[in-house]
C-alpha cells in the first residue's frame, strides 16, 4: 500500500532554558540527532512535545529553529490542533508559509461528548479556512488526552471530503485492533502507531508507520523494524529490535511519561538541562532520575537492540 | 461570613455574527440586559461562553467590547485559563490594564492525570507572572470538562501561598457535599456553585453565590434566591423563584446544553442569530427549536418565578 505519509516520525520532545522558554538551539540539535538516527521525520509538537504548554509565538519559533537549523520542511510534521478554530488555522497556514504541509491536528479539545458532526465540522472549517491544496492532515486519536476519539465514521467523512488532504491518523490509544479496523475500512490512508509496541503488529497489518516518544532514543531500531518487519530473513533482528523499544517504553512509563523522556534524552545527550518541563508538568525528582538512569544501564546491558 | 466575591454572576453566552466572529452588539446589549435583571456581574468567557473555542485576540475584544459598552470593570469577571501559561498570563494582564481585576482561572486543561503539585506549580507560575497585587483569581473546577479536579490540599496550598488572590471557586461538578466541605475547610474562601439547582442549598450553607448557565435566562429569581435564601419569612417566594430556574435547567439539559441556552437567549432577545454555535458545538436544529420553545411556553405557565 502507499501511502502520502509513510515512515517513523519522532513525537520530539522540547528542550527548556532556564526560564522555561524553548531552548531553540537544543532542539534544532536534537532535530539533526533523530534524522541522523534514521527518523524519516519530525512529529514536533505533539504530546510528548508539550506543545499545548507553549503560545502560539513560542510554537511559531520551535518550527522555525528547525527549519533554520537545516531539517528539511518536507521532515517536519507540527502539531497544530488547538481547541479554538482561528488559531488553528493560524498555525497551520504559518506552516504552509514555511513549506511545510503535513500537520498533525488534534481535535478542538476542551468540550467533552462532542457528536461527530460537531467533530467534523470543526476539522471541515479548519481546512476550508486554510484553503491551500497543498495541506496534509494527520487525525490525531488520543481520547485519553482530548476525551474526543476520532471515531471511523468520522474519518470516512473527511477522507470522503477532503481525500486529497486527510491523509493518515495518529493513533495513540495503544489498541491494535482500532488500527486493523482502520487499514480494512480506509485503503491509503496512512495507520500511524502512537505507542511503541505496537510498530512491529501494525506494519504486518500494513501500517504507514508510527510518531512515538520513545523514537527520542531509539529511532533506531524503531527503523530497523519499520524496514524489516516483513522480511522473515530478519525476523530475529527485528525482535530484537523491538524488544529494545519496548523496554525503553516500559521504563519511561514506570514514571511520568513526558518528564521520563526528557531526562532519558538529557542523559543521552549529556545534557541535564533537558530534564526541565513546563507546568504542569513537573521535571522527574533527583532520586527519580538516578534511578532512571541505573535501569537505562540495565536496558543497555540485556537489551542490546538491532543489528549494527 | 465576608467574601471578597460574592453574589449571582452570569456564565454568559456569547453572540455569533454569521461568520461565526463574536458579535460585538449583541453581547454588549445582553451584558446590559443581565445587570438589568439583577446579575452581580457577569463571568463572560467561559464554558458556555464558548471562551476555549476563540483565539486570544477575540477574548480581548470581547472584554473590551462589554468595557466600552458601559459595563463596569467591577462587574466583570473574564475566564483567562487556556492550556498554556504564557497565553494565560497574557490574557490575565489584559483584563487587569483594562481595570478588571476578578478572573476565572481553569487549569492548563490538555494533559490528565496531573499531579497537585503540577497544578499548583502551574497556578503559581501564572500568578507570580502576572505579579499585580489587585489580581483576584477564582479557581475553576469542572473535571466534566478538564479532567483535572480541584483538590481540596490544592486550595490549601494556594489560599495559603496567595492569601489575597486566591479568593475563590466556581464549583461546576454539581455535588453539594463538595461544596459544604470546601465552606467548612476554607473560611473566607467563595465558593460558588456552577450548578443552577444548588444555589439555594448552597446559600443555607453560607456559600458566596453562583456563576451559572441559565443567568442568561432567570437572572432575577437567581437573584432573588441569593439575597433571600436564609429569610424564612420569604421562604415561598425563594421556593419558587428556584423551581423556575431548575425547570429552565432541566429545559436546557434535555438538549445539548450550551445551544439549548443559546437558542433560549435568541427568543428572550427576539434575536434568532442568537442559536448560532462554533465548532465542536453546533446549533440546535429546527425541530428542536420549536420544540423548545413549545416547552419554554409551558415553563412560563407553570413556574411563574419569584415575586415580582
Amino acid at each position: 500500500m502507499t501511502y502520502a505519509v509513510s515512515g517513523v516520525f519522532c513525537a520530539s520532545a522540547t528542550p527548556l532554558a532556564s526560564d522555561l522558554s524553548p531552548d531553540l538551539a537544543a532542539f534544532a540539535a536534537h532535530c539533526h540527532a533523530l534524522v541522523q538516527d534514521g527518523c524519516d521525520g519530525i512529529a514536533l509538537l505533539g504530546t510528548t512535545g508539550e506543545a499545548n504548554s507553549f503560545s502560539s509565538a513560542e510554537r511559531r519559533a520551535i518550527l522555525e529553529a528547525a527549519l533554520s537549523a537545516g531539517i528539511a520542511p518536507s521532515r517536519l510534521l507540527p502539531g497544530t490542533g488547538l481547541a479554538n478554530i482561528p488559531e488553528t488555522v493560524e498555525l497551520t497556514r504559518h506552516a504552509l508559509s514555511s513549506g511545510v504541509a503535513t500537520v498533525v491536528m488534534l481535535p478542538p479539545f476542551y468540550y467533552k461528548g462532542v457528536s461527530d458532526d460537531g467533530l467534523f465540522a470543526a476539522y471541515a472549517s479548519v481546512i476550508e479556512r486554510i484553503g491551500d491544496p497543498r495541506l496534509r492532515v494527520i487525525l490525531y486519536h488520543i481520547p485519553q488526552m482530548t476525551g474526543l476519539p476520532i471515531s471511523h465514521d468520522l474519518i470516512e467523512r473527511l477522507v470522503t471530503a477532503f481525500p486529497e488532504i486527510v491523509v493518515g491518523i495518529k493513533d495513540s490509544a495503544g489498541k491494535i485492533e482500532n488500527m486493523e479496523a482502520m487499514i480494512a475500512r480506509f485503503p491509503g490512508f496512512a495507520v500511524l502507531a502512537g505507542a511503541d509496541p505496537l510498530l512491529l503488529p501494525l506494519m504486518r497489518l500494513g501500517g504507514g508507520g508510527c510518531i512515538t516518544a520513545t523514537s527520542n532514543l531509539v529511532a533506531r531500531e524503531l527503523a530497523y523494524v519499520f524496514r524489516n518487519a516483513n522480511d522473515p530473513a530478519q525476523a530475529e533482528g527485528v525482535a530484537a529490535a523491538q524488544a529494545r523499544i519496548n523496554a525503553y517504553r516500559d521504563l519511561s512509563n514506570a514514571y511520568v511519561q513526558i518528564p521520563a523522556i526528557k531526562a532519558m534524552v538529557g542523559r543521552r545527550h549529556g545534557n541535564p538541562r533537558w530534564v526541565r518541563t513546563r507546568p504542569p508538568l513537573l521535571a522527574v525528582s533527583a532520586a527519580e532520575e538516578a534511578d532512571l538512569v541505573r535501569r537505562l544501564d540495565d536496558i543497555d546491558t540485556l537489551f542490546p537492540g538491532a543489528p549494527a
